[in-house]
């Protein structure tokens, strides 16, 4: 199984591929931070943005997209940016016939660390003895489309152990 | 000149193609209000939406597309929705090389009607009126992507014709 996560926005988008090992391991194959410059147009921006998004896509053929949930009663400033950016992750997963996966950041947190409350340094921490990197990833958007790809594969994991379990 | 007004939503969507005639007069070649089921999983959704701007554009040949302004303060419910409904009409008019311009509601009504404060029945009244229309559009969405290709095409014209006056 492999994992595209994003962690959207316009400004930064965050995007990991990470892949999943045996015993609850993984393999982070490749974490970028892609930028538009915020003085350009939103068009130039979208337009740049979907074109990241295809080519990442295209070129390490994820199974599954994880996308973190944008809410609208945080950074009002940014928001509509961020829900753009999102809605254009959404859009070329589903072009390329990947399932989806909306996550919140509370459940992201919850799975990387065990608790839905982490700060942004704890979080950055797990995600560096999780893929076994020597510092932590940075900026916190490249360690959070980290995060957002390995709450994936951990939250499906253990669905499908309980899914065993009652079948046996 | 032609504009595609679009009011952008992901469960109805207006788009009005409409061109330009002398003497402020326009020509409402086509309107629709492109619905997707509020049930379906969030990519299916935007993927058909896509395709149908994709095809409006394909097929009309905008020199221009004028998009609705989303603010996130209003509709917290649907912002996310309408937000990634107009980053993907903004992306479609880039791929195709529209020039894409953002009006808010108030900009819309001014230039219409010749007040900020006008109501929903006295926008669809005078976009009948304009459009030399039997009754009102309906649902509003399809009135109000009019509004946006007239509001468009009458601001340009007086900026066009401020900046001969200038030059004479």
């Amino acid at each position: 199984m492999r994992v595209l996560g994003v962690d959207p926005g316009l400004t930064r988008c965050g995007l990991a591929i990470v892949d999943e090992l045996p015993g609850r391991k993984v393999s982070l194959k490749t974490v970028m931070v892609f930028r538009t410059d915020a003085t350009s147009d939103l068009s130039q921006r979208l337009l740049e943005l979907d074109d990241a998004l295809a080519k990442v896509i295209k070129e390490f053929k994820p199974d599954s997209v994880a996308v973190e949930q944008v809410f609208s009663q945080h950074n009002l400033k940014s928001v509509m940016g961020t829900a753009q950016a999102a809605g254009l992750a959404i859009l070329n997963a589903a072009k390329a016939n990947c399932e989806v996966f909306i996550y919140t950041p509370t459940q992201v947190k919850a799975s990387v660390t065990g608790s839905g409350k982490a700060d942004k340094r704890q979080m950055g921490r797990m995600i560096q003895k999780i893929c076994n990197l020597a510092s932590p990833l940075s900026p916190p958007d490249a360690s959070d489309a980290v995060a957002l790809a390995v709450c994936h594969l951990w939250r499906n994991s253990t669905v499908e152990k309980i899914k065993k379990r009652k079948v046996s």
